[in-house]
């Protein structure tokens, strides 16, 4: 039972034309067009914010505090080898109840989804106790340099504040809404040189191998218990991804060894704290080394409080189960957002699939997320109804 | 005062005529013709024995037992860049009491000494108390797999054996005659791969990093205490060469970690017993891992004895200083003559300039070495003369 033709409900029929839009990062390819085309007769204004090859779609929908925003990107990770794909990967072809295409579950599915959630939401309620934004950018996949922390430049620049954000990532894992991303760990990267002295392993006492001399700080430092994570947070890790040292000849010493290494941390850490602990260890271990480091995130949490609060109540009340707060996994532009003040989450499709080949979405998961989203909005700019 | 004249002389003029024959490894360019063309008058019986594209000189004049062999190659290493050399690389010229050019001290230079001292000497002494041989190769300063190795194992296979050799590797130091080699250490090269599980930096719990697992054990590796070394070798030492792990991504744990290292060991220690402590140490670490082990060469002593004794006694006669022995440096094509059972030493020219631009070695010593050379056959040759 395939068709190529769209599906009769509005977030399916609408998540099926953004996915026919191949928009590989950063191209967005119409799609933020094609939305904008949406929420201008829900009364949107809708202001395109272009920086560099990078589309971005900042509409809003009146000025009143609270404003709700949703935040979400248009563009996809490439398909990889469209031939190993059991349906087009730009098809968006219904199959046996589940969406088929790259970007179904990341994110064109919840953007459709939060699109049809604010046209019901809208026609029952057109005076809102606030105000609605969305924030969509065609730049998560890719660099995330133009997109999201641009937009977030220029509203921070403009005095355009909003308290909540709920960004439509793929947080759930066994069944829609069962988690809710409220914070992420920091990303802190290094590369790390330490220095020797290059020589014949025959004369090793007129050389200084630095293989040798740093084994025992890089097993210090993956071997660091950095803390003890917190009621929001796991443990802070760091991974060595990267060690290479040698000339390729089997008879000289090499000169230097050069180890890449990332950290996740918690809240219970800083950037600045971690850089000297990690000194402390190469200190103690007496090393001549050079150390560069890049900061790609930094950690965020958003204690519980009424996003929180009405994102689970929402997935109680639709899904019938309760959802479960994480701050896990990978970076997303949720960083970008949560140091203006604003109360972030992430919510939505299952992530099974997504970055892989057939990509897919329940097409009952999709229509079960917009009337979650439909129900928060509800609950944060509805009088009586928190 | 430079000149492309040959040197009045006839060990000078040898080793230039030599030093003028191109021969980087393995050609030998005429080399070994040039040495037949000296040893026939003088009663040897001389064999070439080519294996592959390796020119091999086996020479000897009687049977009798003791054989006294001297062992060399005419072979050199490249010149590096030819516009780097103050003189021209084959030129052989003789600039203020030095022989310039590629060879010179490695071992063009001792071929020559040699020949004229057996010219010499058997002038002196037609009739000896013993026999004379040669053993010449040009595969030295390459892979010497079809040099000495292969000449050896015909010369087994025959049932040839020497009781003494003399290899003319440069082993002095300071001043001529100064070191003499009475062995050399062992070496021992390993490929060490250590397996973990790929995995995101960002769900450590997921992956087994390999660098992380390695890091101690390497530094074990890296010091541990061999042995104490003994009268005649240094401590065994091991060094780790190259070490490789990672994607090239910050973002990934890579799946195994590579890590290269060589031991140079005494007869403290034996291969197997290497390898035994090895795994004990890297079982201690629970490594799941593959190693690949190379035997470059078994370690080496020739204990003090009469060539010993007759080298020593000839450097005091001629240099009027006392020669130490020393089992240091890296490795010689003694390491395939010393498991027939014979005596092995190496005496030569100072080793300074050998494999680097520039390469020279002193007229005088060229002289004098050649006059120890016939020292040591006359000690060991003539009957009351040891």
């Amino acid at each position: 039972m395939t068709s190529p033709d769209y599906a009769s409900d509005p977030t399916l029929a609408l998540a099926q034309a953004l996915i026919r839009q191949a928009s590989v990062t950063p191209d967005d390819a119409g799609c933020q067009a094609m939305l904008a085309a949406r929420l201008k007769p829900l009364g949107f204004n809708c202001q395109r914010l272009p920086f560099g090859d990078v589309e971005n779609l900042w509409a809003t929908r009146g000025d009143a505090a609270p404003r709700f925003v949703f935040a979400g990107h248009t563009d996809v990770v490439p398909t990889g080898p469209a031939a190993q794909w059991t349906h087009p990967p730009f098809g968006g072809l219904i199959i046996d109840g589940m969406l088929h295409g790259r970007g179904a579950a990341d994110m064109k599915g919840s953007i459709a989804a939060f699109i049809t959630a604010c046209e019901r939401f809208l026609a029952r309620y057109p005076e809102l106790q606030g105000s609605l934004g969305l924030l969509i950018t065609s730049d998560e996949e890719g660099r995330a340099i133009h997109g999201t922390v641009k937009v977030i430049e220029h509203l921070e620049a403009a005095g355009q504040k909003f308290r909540y954000c709920l960004v439509g990532e793929p947080s759930s894992t066994r069944q829609i809404g069962d988690i809710i991303k409220n914070g992420r760990r920091g990303s802190l990267g290094a590369v790390l040189t330490v220095k020797g002295i290059q020589g014949h392993v025959a004369y090793p006492h007129l050389a200084k191998n630095p293989i040798h001399l740093s084994m025992a700080a890089l097993h210090d430092l993956s071997h660091q218990e950095w803390d003890a994570g917190n009621d929001s947070f796991p443990p802070t890790t760091l991974q060595i991804s990267n060690i290479n040292s040698g000339t390729g000849a089997t008879n000289v010493i090499p000169g230097e060894l050069e180890a890449v290494f990332n950290l996740r941390f918690s809240t219970e850490l800083d950037v600045e704290t971690i850089q000297l602990r990690v000194a402390a260890i190469l200190a103690r271990h007496e090393l001549d080394y050079d150390i560069e480091w890049t900061v790609n995130g930094l950690p965020f949490l958003t204690e519980e409080g009424d996003l929180v609060a009405a994102a689970q109540a929402a997935v109680q009340e639709i899904c019938g189960y309760p959802a479960e707060l994480s701050t896990s996994g990978g970076t997303s532009d949720g960083r970008f957002i949560a140091p203006t003040g604003a109360q972030v989450i992430e919510l939505g499709p299952l992530n099974a699939t997504i970055h892989r080949i057939d990509e897919q979405v329940s097409t009952e998961d999709l229509i079960t997320l917009s009337k979650v989203y439909e129900r928060i909005m509800e609950r944060l700019l509805v009088t009586g109804q928190s």
